[in-house]
């Protein structure tokens, strides 16, 4: 146990090495890294009480909040496992996650479908959760391996319903780090959670936050105002921020009513660039991008590994080996499309409670994402789609992702998605769901031309539909309501 | 296995990701990450060929090399340990390390000292070394868990002998990312291997360069003007260098012959200012600061994640934790000296065959650096000296009992201390204080000489002062009374 670091290790040594830095900031609240460190024991104290024991789950269901850190840090400290989940779900959503969690407690915010699910035991954040922590005495637990699952995090709906991937602090430390690395946090880095916490994107900068001894700022949810206002007041240095969420914080700020300087962040548009900081460690000239999933820790790839690289994923995370494998376990050449595969210090410990899929997902010791991409004659890796939804036509295997990007490479295109639908002759064809720029034309044959000059003739879509939106799951596609709302289906993974 | 990350693997990942990337430069030899990982498949085959089997010891005793890298990486293929020795020890030394390694194979330059030692199963490094490689076949090996040992270095002479600290891939992927992190290394940093391999001021370096996928230059030993030619021709990022060497280095480019404007490194001098270009990470910014162990796989504590902070020290490595302990395992309060108690990623996994020094080393559940140290109010680490007194002579760690112990060994000698003195370019010299046998004689000059036999060059005494009786301490000289009375300090510690 003398090689084990768990996050309650790390937050004991930050108590120590820290006692002067402000480790979590919401609202009034401000704790430094002592007071957390008490928070934690007496956190953990109380859920021993209340009988969660080691391997128990702990469910968040909220809005972002101090208590996120503090339900992890306490199940880190007791070997239990902490799950923030999005309490945005339907009802129907909701009830699946607490039959299939079958958590040992569960604490909440209110809400109508929370209100309806309630139970006695359960504990409402704010003075409930106070009260809990004030009655209950901090005291020494024992070491936990830092193998062991912390955190639960419910991802990807495989077969139709979600399922949680399971993190040990291992994996999580090993994960900050690579972000530390990439991103070159320092000491006093300030970290704005303004996306969600049961999102990887979010959990995995505050955990990078956690490790390197910075500044947690918690935001309930993303606007624009409040995020310029905290940003200012508490000399933020990186947000969860990206495309439209950027110029929304830029327009609020238009007219400089706050200082924005202390965020160090990536170049996007002249006013913006001008309100803040541009950054230039290799996170932030690449523009933060790469390919992730959670059930590698957030990041697998990063492109700032990979400057002028020609794949648009990068190069692998120091602290993993990514290998592109065919079905039958072989190692793809590069140039050809092989399945996404990895090991490595960030990996995830299986998905709770999914021991056929955990089979599945490692074949021939390898993690397999699902995802299929190609080593480029560089090095660098190019993400192609999941494997999944690869589209198969003739005898063409045809991937969405690549088809998607060149229709959103045409001027009047802001948003595009491509589904396969049945086809007697050709088992599928590719058809596009495009979102037109605001004012912007273009007709089904200007974007078919488009894509025919940009990839070979048989990727191009025999059908585009316009849509106003593409619903979404997270930031891509929601391929299930597009396949149920414009015929798609006969997927060769079917 | 699926979170396994041995050095191996880091090789086959670089040379899959990283085709184009200079790995090594040695002289003329040239290696892409893909050739090294084809000459180390080799290597291992070569290796298990000549019977090496896991957890088997080689030993290479030479100056730096390419090979040194080759050989750490082909051990960890096979899960053999490699140990890159002080070639530079008295045949005794040298004939200490052959029995107390016992190792499997043995690789080598020329020197007087190995050739008296020299078995005929020996590998000459060179064309012999070639030859070895040109005539095995590359091969796959099957995956060796990260947590086995694979490097060795000797160090500290705890009761007079040196002990082989066992580093795991685990341990030494941990260490260089935290290096990756401290001193913001990103992907196309070149190292400059000038220190010696055998130490771990140097090995961990040439190891963090490798994790990040960048170029290590390799030169047997520090000149000066042959630093220059390197840095200016391979576009150095960092070389092994600090106080008397950055200004032999600035004097030998006096004349601004080399371009040396790649190196980033840390401000010392206006010459050097000038020539270099000044590097603001933490590491450079703190110049360097810090506190370590071969143990701890390097650094434990960095000046750099503890700016403006009271312990020079620094903070930890944000993959350790450090506690000061009584010697009943109690933590000691803030303010109190205790000894540096260490957990975390890059621990080593004790000495090679000391199960007794082993079980001394670990006590209530903690690594015992054997150096004492202080918390100071800030959270900040203050390092007071060793638990056992340690003296400094340039770069090297002198440890006054293995001098007694060679001093002693001379017949006309009845006891013998050493202290540290003072010096102006080496920070302090070793002084011998003798108590000649009864009737016996010996001058100043035999005693140098004595010890110059038996152990390396930089330990001997620079002053012998003979004294009719030594003051103790219990069974122990009373050193304080020797430093006043004989002029010692600037212990390290001090």
């Amino acid at each position: 146990m003398i090689h084990s670091l768990s996050l309650s290790d790390v937050l004991a040594d930050h108590a120590r090495s820290r006692p002067q830095v402000t480790a979590v900031v919401d609202g009034q609240l401000r704790l430094g890294y002592p007071e957390l460190d008490e928070r934690v024991s007496r956190l953990a104290a109380a859920l021993d009480g209340r009988g969660v024991s080691a391997g128990d789950r702990v469910l968040w269901l909220g809005r972002n909040s101090h208590a996120v850190l503090e339900l992890l840090l306490a199940c880190s400290r007791l070997g239990a496992v902490c799950c923030p989940a999005n309490w945005r779900q339907s009802e129907d959503e909701l009830r699946f996650v607490l039959a299939d969690l079958a958590p040992a407690a569960v604490f909440h915010e209110e809400s109508e479908t929370v209100a309806a699910l309630r139970e006695p035991s359960w504990v409402r954040a704010g003075e409930e959760y106070e009260r809990l922590l004030g009655q209950a005495a901090p005291r020494e637990f024992p070491q936990v391996a830092d193998t062991e699952p912390v955190l639960a995090l419910y991802t990807a709906a495989f077969g139709g319903r979600p399922a949680a991937a399971l993190l040990s602090s291992a994996a999580l430390v090993a994960h900050a780090t690579s972000l530390l690395v990439v991103r070159q946090m320092e000491p006093g880095f300030t970290f704005l959670n303004n996306g969600p916490l049961f999102h990887v994107g979010t959990m995995m900068f505050c955990l990078a936050t956690f490790q390197i001894g910075g500044t947690n700022v918690f935001t309930p949810a993303f606007d624009a105002e409040e995020v310029c206002r905290l940003i200012d007041a508490e000399r933020v240095t990186q947000a969860f921020l990206f495309g439209p969420m950027i110029d929304a914080v830029a327009r609020a700020n238009a007219g400089g009513k706050y200082d924005l300087s202390s965020l160090r962040f990536v170049s996007h548009s002249p006013e913006w660039d001008d309100m803040i900081t541009v950054d230039d460690s290799p996170w932030c000239r690449s523009k933060m991008g790469g390919y992730g999933q959670t059930e590698v820790g957030g990041m697998l790839t990063f492109l700032g590994l990979a400057e002028g690289g020609a794949g648009f994923a990068g190069r692998p995370s120091p602290l993993v080996q990514v290998r592109l494998l065919a079905p039958d376990g072989s190692e793809v050449p590069a140039g050809e499309v092989g399945e996404i595969c990895a090991r490595g210090k960030t990996l995830f410990s299986g998905y709770f409670a999914r021991p056929g899929l955990n089979a599945e997902k490692v074949r021939y010791g390898w993690h397999h994402t699902g995802d299929l991409g190609r080593r480029e004659p560089d090095g660098t890796i190019t993400f192609i789609g999941p494997r999944l939804r690869m589209i198969k036509s003739g005898a063409e295997n045809i991937y969405p992702a690549e088809v998607e990007r060149a229709l959103k490479s045409h001027p009047a295109v802001a948003d595009a998605a491509v589904i396969g639908v049945p086809d007697p002759d050709w088992h599928q064809t590719v058809k596009a769901l495009v979102v037109l720029e605001g004012g912007a034309r273009a007709t089904e044959d200007d974007l078919v031309e488009h894509v025919r000059g940009l990839l070979a003739a048989y990727k191009r879509p025999r059908h585009v539909t316009f849509v106003p939106e593409l619903p979404k799951r997270g930031f891509t596609p929601d391929y299930d309501a597009l396949d149920a709302a414009h015929g798609g289906g006969n997927y060769p993974g079917e």
